[in-house]
């Protein structure tokens, strides 16, 4: 396998899908139905557990993949030579060679906060292709409105003022995780990343500390915390101080010493471990002008407890517990198809039928109720549709 | 953003770091220190809940990316433009320029069993270089040990003959993600992925069933269930039904009759919702010759559950619970510097200082022991060490 296997190029992204969808779309070519008109909604029935909201997230990159998809002769190749497709329709391969997408899209702005149930995405194609980009739409969305949706969670529960940096990247499950996982934390409430690359294909200035191998390291080779201090400010001068470890208090104590002595300035310090409540007390004391950050498995469940037990921490570094975890579940159903409104009966799994519009309404700028309508549903007053055309006849429209 | 923003291809590695690698690197060069030699180790403190040991998986990943390890031109400027490195020696710059890995690396096989604290690679460079590399190689190893640790609990808990699928694409955080689940869940013990891309990159025949979605347009469209199972089987021949979109017993009650009448032969079947221990002992009396898959938020700790209770279920379908949810939260930590062992001494987080092996004795076949020593120790009689040379001088050995 070479370097770039398991990577993922622009052209690759019409086999990212599962094989169902390939093997669907031939049984349709040869039914002859292929060209009938589909409409599918992409909405999560539940949300993650204690969510009480989501934050749409990912459009963009949906929208990416619905211009580019398409089949390289290499790629029919490729699939003819499974054998899994022997009995299909030769009609099935003309249709894959010749694929644009070429439907309407519907969906909710990005940023936009949704409810169970509330499409954030329809699509209405020829029923081979709307059943085509289910895998990827799905796979774009679930996972930027997660995390879009925790930043905003975080966001509320610290206020305007404190900082929220997205430390996430050696946590993230795979390179383009933590790339998709800092577009939609900073979209959704965080102020930076410390992922480089994300940051600058952001069009964003990245963001960090320092970590303990830096502190080791020169502590070993030059004697002591104390000098690694130095030198890292030698070239990032005010760059925020890792003071924790060997022992916290210790170093605080000597760098409100050397403060006082006008030997060095302390902009920043940022906590790793420990009681982070007494801990942030102590260094507030010892440091009083210097911005307390912290970080280590955070998550808005235990920044409110530090808050709410009196910690003085002005920032915040949200990795492990902000990238990973428990996903959205989004899905993405049939509802209409050749004009015909159509539901799964399944157990824990019934879907309403027929394409919606969802209708909001606002009372003195506070979101008072949303209304989910058949789409052909007039809106009342005050209200606002919120599902906008993305995409007509397979042109993006933005 | 064009198209292929937030992908990433290989020439993008070296960016994909947290900013303070850069900056802590920047710091080492400015103090003389940068070419010292650095031992840094990877390993696991706390193994994820519930879990005995871990599969170590993404080492090809990990050592793909050290032999890409460079900086262009273009990169160079693009962090000189952020501002953030104008104290920084002007020396920085010029070795990024000239940069390659030049360091050695031992590692563990993948699909190695490790324990807590046993390091999985260990990464013997330059300072810069090793300080470096620790966010990549931690993205490349954290995820795919935890899919192939899961995949083989998993094959535990069901046995040699249960198929496993891996569906979880749609799910996957990121479309990258995907990829490498569907690597690391075949390595860990899956028979096959959903996922067309990754089976065709891994040299795999993807696989797959149907969707409800094909159920429901070709019963709108073409009069009833029966109709729509009919037509798939007219292109595939003996693929797996799924039959619980309306009435799984009656769906199976009707495939039943006719199989007797010799009308259709039912090789397989799905369930994806519902009570799957009574549906599939139900589904066994009618179809007894017809494999039963179920799939549908399954994890080890369900499959087990239904397996108690008396479920009659071939393969299973693993989705959501596979590729996403609680990490591997593998750590990179300096252990030497210049010849000299050093440790953190974080509350919680102490680590153990100097380069060390994992010598590991059998017994019968079967692991009695590990022994976690300095690297330097001899092996005793029957031990074996896990550790192995995969980079030597900045040449991959395998």
């Amino acid at each position: 396998m070479n370097a770039s296997a398991l990577l993922l190029q622009p052209q690759d992204y019409s086999l990212l899908t599962d094989l169902y969808q390939l093997t669907m779309a031939a049984c349709y070519v040869g039914e002859g139905l292929e060209q009938r008109s589909a409409s599918f909604e992409l909405f999560a029935r539940r949300l993650p557990e204690g969510f009480g909201y989501l934050v749409a997230m990912g459009l963009e990159q949906a929208l990416d993949y619905l211009e580019q998809f398409c089949f390289t002769s290499e790629q029919i190749a490729a699939l003819q030579a499974t054998n899994i497709f022997a009995n299909a329709p030769s009609r099935f391969w003309e249709l894959l060679a010749e694929s644009r997408f070429s439907g309407d899209v519907w969906a909710v702005p990005e940023g936009t906060i949704v409810f169970a149930d509330e499409p954030l995405l329809r699509v209405e194609a020829p029923l081979w292709q709307a059943q085509m980009v289910e895998t990827y739409l799905l796979n774009a969305l679930n996972y930027q409105t997660l995390i879009a949706t925790r930043a905003a969670r975080l966001r509320d529960v610290v206020g305007d003022e404190a900082a929220l940096l997205e430390f996430g990247t050696r946590r993230a499950f795979s390179p383009q995780a933590s790339l998709w996982a800092a577009r939609a934390a900073i979209a959704g409430g965080l102020n930076a990343t410390s992922n480089v690359l994300a940051a600058l294909q952001l069009g964003q200035t990245p963001s960090g500390t320092m970590a303990h191998s830096l502190v080791m390291a020169l502590s070993a080779l030059e004697g002591s915390e104390e000098q690694a201090f130095t030198a890292f400010h030698r070239y990032f001068p005010g760059a925020a101080l890792l003071i924790d470890t060997y022992d916290t208090i210790a170093a605080a104590q000597k760098l409100a010493d050397r403060v006082k002595a006008g030997e060095i300035q302390v902009n920043a310090i940022r906590l790793d471990s420990g009681d982070l409540v007494t801990l942030s007390q102590q260094v507030r004391q010892l440091l009083p002008h210097t911005l307390i950050f912290a970080s280590g498995d955070l998550d808005e469940y235990e920044i409110l407890r530090l808050q709410s037990a009196g910690a003085e921490i002005d920032g915040y570094g949200l990795g492990t517990k902000l990238v990973t975890g428990a996903p959205v579940n989004g899905v993405y159903k049939l509802v209409e198809i050749d004009g015909i409104p159509v539901m799964k009966a399944s157990s824990g799994k019934v879907t309403y039928p027929g394409r919606k519009q969802v209708f909001r309404r606002y009372q003195n700028g506070v979101l008072e109720a949303d209304r989910l309508a058949l789409s052909t549903e007039p809106p009342q007053p005050h209200e606002t549709p919120l599902l906008q055309p993305v995409f007509k006849q397979g042109k993006r429209l933005y």
